[in-house]
């Protein structure tokens, strides 16, 4: 058979090293595409020129078009057999990605553990995302429970012990970047690191419904194929599941009311996708400040945010038994750099 | 708290001039976008050869991508608390928009005058779209009423007097422009400025039924943040109002049909956005010749065009009180530049 | 009047030669609404690093693009009246596509004849894609079913004589295209032009349901202009007809799961839209290899396969009376260029 069945998970070895194919070169068009289907307003990533006031060659593409189009490629070896996207963790975003660069991805197989059905296991990859001249640009490690061929197989178990959070210690500022002459009125509004205090909590205001053909055109664009999101066929409610990325933008893109400042992603703690996002849901996004941080640059400063879309109002995350309540989307904990 | 609550009618000071936040770098992404956003075939924008042998660099960015990107950028701090968009004078676009340039915008309050309710006030706004170097590209006068946030609050009245449409002697044309070696078969119609006369009526055949995602990817493009373009939950009928903007560039991309050699936008006289436009509706176009000029540019002539957009069959503009009929979605009054 | 009401049978002359209007300057903003809108994944059209690794100076675009866009054009002359697409014939991609390239459009009358109704006819044409230097990147023939607007008109008949299939002799490869290196890994499958055997049927295995912005999107990006893409009032059924050429684009797509190294199309020998397509329609596709041949370069092969689209499963083309079945979309029969 010339076509790709996916892995089962019987089919991964620890240690195993596997290079995805179709790399990517990103540019100008896919930052339009970008602002056209999430309502992206970061001034960093919208104008060169303000890019280059904070002492950047250009504006980069934004770190999410990093993050989704290294994430795609591993969808073919690592998800297409699926059932569930389990978590992130020890993300780090290493490089700017600039447009003309070509992204590949590499993904290592770090921890297999069966569940005790025996009908699944789950699979550990840190994934890496390159550039093209073999520069990791970001790296990440994501879990997801595949599905096994045969029950009776025996794997072994080994389970990788994950940081719960990134060490600040850890975040790259990219080179060159000052905020020193950071211009607010340009950036949209005048909150410095120093203005936010730990377990503030912002409600982003505004909301987005959601419809088929933008979660497609996004998941296309970074060449995720899983079909849950594309065929009406693979569910039994007919319903096209929405790729996961695409709620983890529109949040991030929703929260620039109330967190214009916090410009650069560096790093992602953890992310859980609570419940399925369909179209027709209105997403909404509301963020909570969990630590701050200094960085080595004096001008620029680190928050570490949580950030939380929900398909209802905001509100309480969890019911009585601590599982998500079903209006909750997303819960992503990530390090964001702020101006001083 | 952190988000923006948008300004309310008592907030804003005559003379007082806004610089609006998140600069803008636009390129081949927009231009490509656009493209397929709207059914647009001038030449002139389309094809960078084109451009050249009409005296230009390069094929610059479409005069509405100019105008919705800079539209854009007041949205927080002019039109957040609108409850109308009222009208558009004294527009003219100075500069072309090359692909790399970056766009700001500032605006200056001209104009307060309360509404007799007591409720609500107009506010007058000039605003400049700026390049990277400074230059101003395009600017006009947009007044919208805006909800009042105590109603005991007495604001000094103050009207602009506005031109009721831009002299043909202010038209700016573009630096190198010279339609003497025009291609017309390339442009798609034989039509010269001399074959068009005052009065003559266009009907321009195509319609375009319009999509929920197409409008949202659009304004979410210009980096417009109106929740009423994405949330259906911001009104009472759940509708999804389509952005004023999006109507005028259907019809302006319609009106090629009979205007293909009506180039470039130069000024914007007047406008009604006379109804709301709703996913499913199917926009028709038809323009009315009501003015020629000429230009210091011998081969350069000009029109000035009224552009029609409705929802059903082109017909009567307005019932028997001067009211716009309600199929009537858009009543745009604006000069064109055509070869002679 | 001065809209264009589109060509009627009689108005073809034999050996007329129809330059057509709006030339297109095409580059980074098309290939990534290409990949947003078609679930594309050939790494020789998705990164400039694997194209200058087969010889390339860059990632051309996809040749589908190419088509579309010299397509489209040919619309507002060829097909505005038409009633039918009937066939392609003699199809050959002769040149890359760069970034920045400007294509336009140009159609010889090679066929004329009157359908036994004596209300319509049957036009054959030549159309050949230019780009800025005047070199021909593409050309095919195509014959379409046109209304008359007079039956007493008496055109002579003239049938031209086509070939059923590209001979392989003629297949251009592009100017230093070597496989000799090709990255198996980062193009996604080991599949080598010796491991396609002539019979083989590939079923593509993936499915995208459609949706009608997107169909648009997509029609408009190529200003193809024929009304019953866009206007739901152009059809009885209130149904908008989706563009033969995005089923193609579609088809195409997602065959790389199983035809990953079918990289370049270089000759197009037929195709029907055996049906039409609308949106809500679930696309799958399957192929078979019809030929196989070697180039002048010896790390390049040529197969020549069938590409089936359906809207339902993968199964029989006919029915008992030759007759497409109607759940088949399109049936395409083209050469691509593989590693050997």
């Amino acid at each position: 058979m010339k076509t790709n069945p996916g892995r089962f998970f019987e089919d991964y070895r620890l240690g195993e090293v596997i290079r995805h194919a179709v790399p990517r070169t990103v540019g100008q068009g896919e930052r339009a595409l970008y602002h056209a289907l999430y309502p992206a307003r970061g001034a960093l990533y919208s104008s060169d020129e303000f890019a280059r006031g904070v002492g950047l060659k250009a504006s980069p593409l934004d770190d999410l078009v990093a993050f989704h189009t290294v994430f795609g490629k591993t969808v073919p070896d690592v998800s297409l057999n699926a059932v569930a996207n389990l978590g992130y963790a020890e993300g780090r975003w290493l490089k700017p990605v600039w447009p003309g660069d070509t992204l590949r991805s590499e993904s290592e197989v770090i921890g297999l553990k069966e569940t005790s059905s025996g009908a699944t296991g789950v699979v550990w990859v840190r994934t890496k995302g390159l550039n093209q001249h073999g520069d990791v640009v970001l790296e990440y490690v994501r879990w997801v429970m595949v599905r096994k061929r045969r029950r009776e197989v025996v794997v072994p178990v080994a389970v990788p012990e994950l940081a719960p959070v990134v060490d600040p210690g850890a975040l790259v500022v990219p080179e060159g970047l000052d905020f020193s002459r950071y211009d607010f009125d340009l950036a949209g509004e005048p909150h410095r690191w120093g203005d936010y205090a730990v377990g503030e909590v912002i409600d982003h205001v505004d909301a987005v419904t959601v419809e088929e053909a933008e979660h497609m055109l996004a998941t296309r664009l970074w060449q995720n194929t899983s079909k849950v999101h594309f065929d009406v066929g693979q569910r039994e409610d007919g319903r096209r599941l929405i790729y996961g990325g695409h709620v983890i933008s529109l949040a991030r893109a929703l929260s620039f009311n109330g967190l214009a400042n916090a410009q650069m992603i560096v790093a992602l703690n953890a992310g859980a996708h609570a419940n399925p996002c369909f179209a027709g849901d209105t997403v909404r996004a509301w963020s909570e400040v969990l630590d701050k941080a200094e960085t080595p640059v004096p001008s620029v400063g680190a928050l570490r945010l949580r950030l939380v879309a929900t398909k209802g109002a905001a509100g309480a995350l969890r019911g009585p038994e601590g599982k998500y309540l079903p209006e909750v989307l997303l819960d992503l904990d990530y390090w964001a750099l702020v101006p001083r």
